[in-house]
C-alpha cells in the first residue's frame, strides 16, 4: 500500500537553525520535496541580538537573521513540522529494492519517529539539530522548566525584570550571563563550586564592582524548588561537605537555602546524538563525524552545523555546511534515481533561470 | 633591521571574493593584521546580478552581494592591495627562529611578491583566488583583451549593444552566454566545433528559434584579429582540415573571416594554482587540497573557496570556508605567539562586547 505522500519525502531535515534552514532552501530549490522537523526555529544565533559576522551584514540579530534564512527555505517550497525527532531507523525500500535486488548496496528508506507519535519517511536524511545545552541535573529541574528555570539569559532574562535571579554554571558562559541579568534582574547571584570564580578577569571585576551582583564560592545547588514556578534553591557549601571534619557529606548543617524567581543553567553544550549513534560515527564529544560532502558514515544520511564535528561555531560556517548536505543530497537522490550524479550549476550561473 | 609595519602582516589573503572576503572579515575581526591582496572585488560572484540562494538574501545583486562583503571587511580593519599576487616563498623568521631554534619546525614567514613588483610579508596566508576562465590560446587573444575580447557577458555584455557578438566556447555556458547576449546585441554567432551544438536541449532550441542568432557549426578560431579592437575572427572549417581529402591542415580554402565587434571565450574555468604548486599538495584539477580546518599541506598556508577540493561552488560554502580558514589562521598565529591555540568564541556568544 503506498503511503500518502505527506508523509514520504525526498530530503528530511532535522534541525531550525542556520545549517537545517540553509540545506532546506538548498534542497527546495533544487526541487526535492524537502521536510523540515524541529521544535523551534533559530537555535542558538537567538541567544544574540546582534550578529556582525554573518557575510553581508554589518549587524543583524539573531531571531531577525534565522527568520529570514526560515522565510526563504518556505518560498522555496520547504514544508514544517514543529515536533521532536525522536528516532529514526532504516528501512528496505520495496519498489527500488526489488529493481536492485542483485547489488551490494541496496536502497535503503528511513522512518522518523517523533514527539507527536507521527511517522515520516524520506530517501535522505539531513541531521542538524545543533547542540542543546547541558541539563544541571538536580531535583526540581524537569518540572520547573520554563517555569523559572532557563538555560538562555538573552532569550528568557528580560522575563525577570526587577526580580531575583541565580545563574549556575561554569566559566565564562555563567559570567555572560549574569553581566545581561544585571541590568535587568534586582539581584543576580552567581553560584559556583570552586573558591573563586573563574573566567574573564576584566568581567570578574566588572562583575564585582556591580552592586546587585554577589558571587556565592564552594556552592552547589542541590535542588531547585517551587510548585507552579521557581521559589528557590537550595545550596550546599563544598567546603563544609569536603572538610575533613565533617563525617556526612549530605550534613543539614552545610545547606542553605536562597529565595529566587529564576535560575539560568550555563553548563555548556552538548550534542544530543544518542539517538543517532547506532546509524552514523560520532567523535568524543558526540559530535557526528562527516566529511567534505557533509556525508555520515551511512550512506544516504548528511548532518551540517554544530552537532558535526565542524572546527567553529558560526552561523555562516553553519549555512555554507547545511548548503553542501543539501546538494550531497541531491546527488545520492539523482544517484538513485538515474544512476549518475548530476552536475551542481554554480549559482553564479543561474541567471538563466531567473531572468 | 625591521621591515616597515606597512610590508609586514599578521594574515594576507589572496582573492577579493565571497572566500577571500569572509576570510577578510573573520581575520580582521579577530584583530588580526589583514591584507587582501587581489586585482578586483567580487570574482564569479559578479556573473549573476541575481542570487537567490545567499540565505537571507530572497534576491541579491552579485555586484551588491560582493560590495557588502568588502565594506564589513573594511570596517573591521581589512587593508587592500589591488595587485596580482605572482611569487610566494617561505623565509626562516629570524627572530622567532631564534628563540626556537632547537624546535623542529621552526617558524615560517612567507613572503609575496606582486605584478607591481611589491613585497609583502605575512605570518599566515589564506589562499581563496577561486578560478579563471581558461583562455581560448589563439593569436591576438592577449592583446585585444578587455578591447573586445571578453570572459563574461553578464559583465561586459551591455557594453556590445546592437553590436555583432560571438561566442566561442563549450555546452551550456556558451549557449547561456549568447541567450544573455541576444537581447543586447544586434548579431550573435555561436561558434562550436562539432556538427552540432553540445548543451541543454531547450536552451538548444530556444536560440535557434531566434532571428539574431546563428550557430556557426564545424568551426574553430584560428586568431582574433583587429588593432586597437576586435574587428574580425579568422574561422577555420573543422571538416575541410579533418576531410581525408584535403592535405594540408592548414589549407587556407577553409577559413574565412567573420566581422565582429566582440568576441566572448566561454571555455571553462581554471584554478590557476601553478604559483603555489610547490608549496601546497593539489589535486588532478590543480585544487588545492584542504582539511576540515581549511588547513593546506603547507603549515601557515590556508585555502578557501573554488580554488579548493570543495565539492561545490557555491557563495555560501565559499563564505563558510573563508571564516573557517581566517579562524584557522588566527590559532595558528596564537599558537606561535603564546604557545596554544585560543578558544574560538561562537558568535551566538558575542553579546558583551556588542553591547
Amino acid at each position: 500500500m503506498p503511503r500518502p505522500s505527506s508523509l514520504q519525502w525526498d530530503v528530511i531535515i532535522i534541525g531550525g537553525a542556520s545549517a537545517g534552514l540553509s540545506a532546506a532552501l538548498y534542497s527546495s530549490r533544487q526541487s526535492l520535496n524537502t521536510l523540515l522537523i524541529t521544535k523551534d526555529i533559530g537555535g542558538q544565533a537567538l541567544l544574540t541580538n546582534d550578529i556582525e559576522n554573518y557575510p553581508a551584514f554589518d549587524h543583524i540579530g539573531g531571531y531577525e537573521l534565522m527568520t529570514k534564512f526560515e522565510s526563504q527555505a518556505r518560498n522555496f517550497g520547504t514544508k514544517f513540522a514543529y515536533e521532536e525527532a525522536t528516532s529514526i531507523e532504516e528501512e528496505e525500500d520495496r519498489q527500488r529494492g526489488k529493481e536492485k535486488e542483485n547489488k551490494n548496496n541496496s536502497t535503503k528508506n528511513f522512518k522518523i519517529k517523533t514527539s507527536e507519535n507521527n511517522e515520516y519517511f524520506a530517501t535522505a536524511i539531513i541531521l542538524a539539530f545543533g547542540k542543546t545545552p547541558r541539563d544541571l541535573n538536580v531535583p526540581g529541574e524537569q518540572q520547573l522548566k520554563g517555569k523559572g528555570v532557563s538555560y538562555c539569559a538573552v532569550c528568557d532574562g528580560p522575563l525577570f525584570k526587577q526580580k531575583k535571579v541565580a545563574v549556575v554554571g561554569i566559566g565564562d558562559p555563567s559570567l555572560d550571563a549574569a553581566l545581561f541579568l544585571k541590568s535587568i534582574a534586582s539581584k543576580v547571584y552567581i553560584i559556583h563550586q570552586a573558591s573563586h570564580a573563574i573566567g574573564t578577569a576584566d568581567t570578574i571585576d566588572l562583575l564585582q564592582r556591580e552592586k546587585n551582583v554577589s558571587f556565592i564560592s564552594n556552592s552547589i545547588v542541590k535542588s531547585i524548588n517551587g510548585k507552579s514556578k521557581v521559589e528557590s534553591l537550595t545550596i550546599a557549601n563544598t567546603r563544609t561537605i569536603n572538610s575533613p571534619s565533617s563525617r556526612s557529606s549530605t550534613s543539614p548543617s552545610s545547606e542553605s537555602k536562597l529565595d529566587v524567581d529564576g535560575v539560568f543553567v550555563e553548563m555548556g553544550y552538548t550534542a544530543k546524538t544518542s539517538f543517532v549513534k547506532d546509524l552514523v560515527q560520532l567523535n568524543n564529544s558526540n559530535e557526528i563525524i562527516v566529511d567534505k560532502y557533509c556525508s555520515t558514515s551511512k550512506q544516504g544520511i548528511f548532518a551540517a552545523g554544530d552537532v558535526t564535528d565542524v572546527p567553529y561555531k558560526q552561523a555562516v560556517i553553519s549555512a555554507g555546511q547545511g548548503s553542501v548536505a543539501a546538494l550531497s543530497a541531491y546527488n545520492y537522490i539523482q544517484k538513485l534515481k538515474v544512476g549518475k550524479s548530476a552536475p551542481i550549476k554554480a549559482d553564479w550561473k543561474s541567471f538563466r533561470s531567473s531572468k
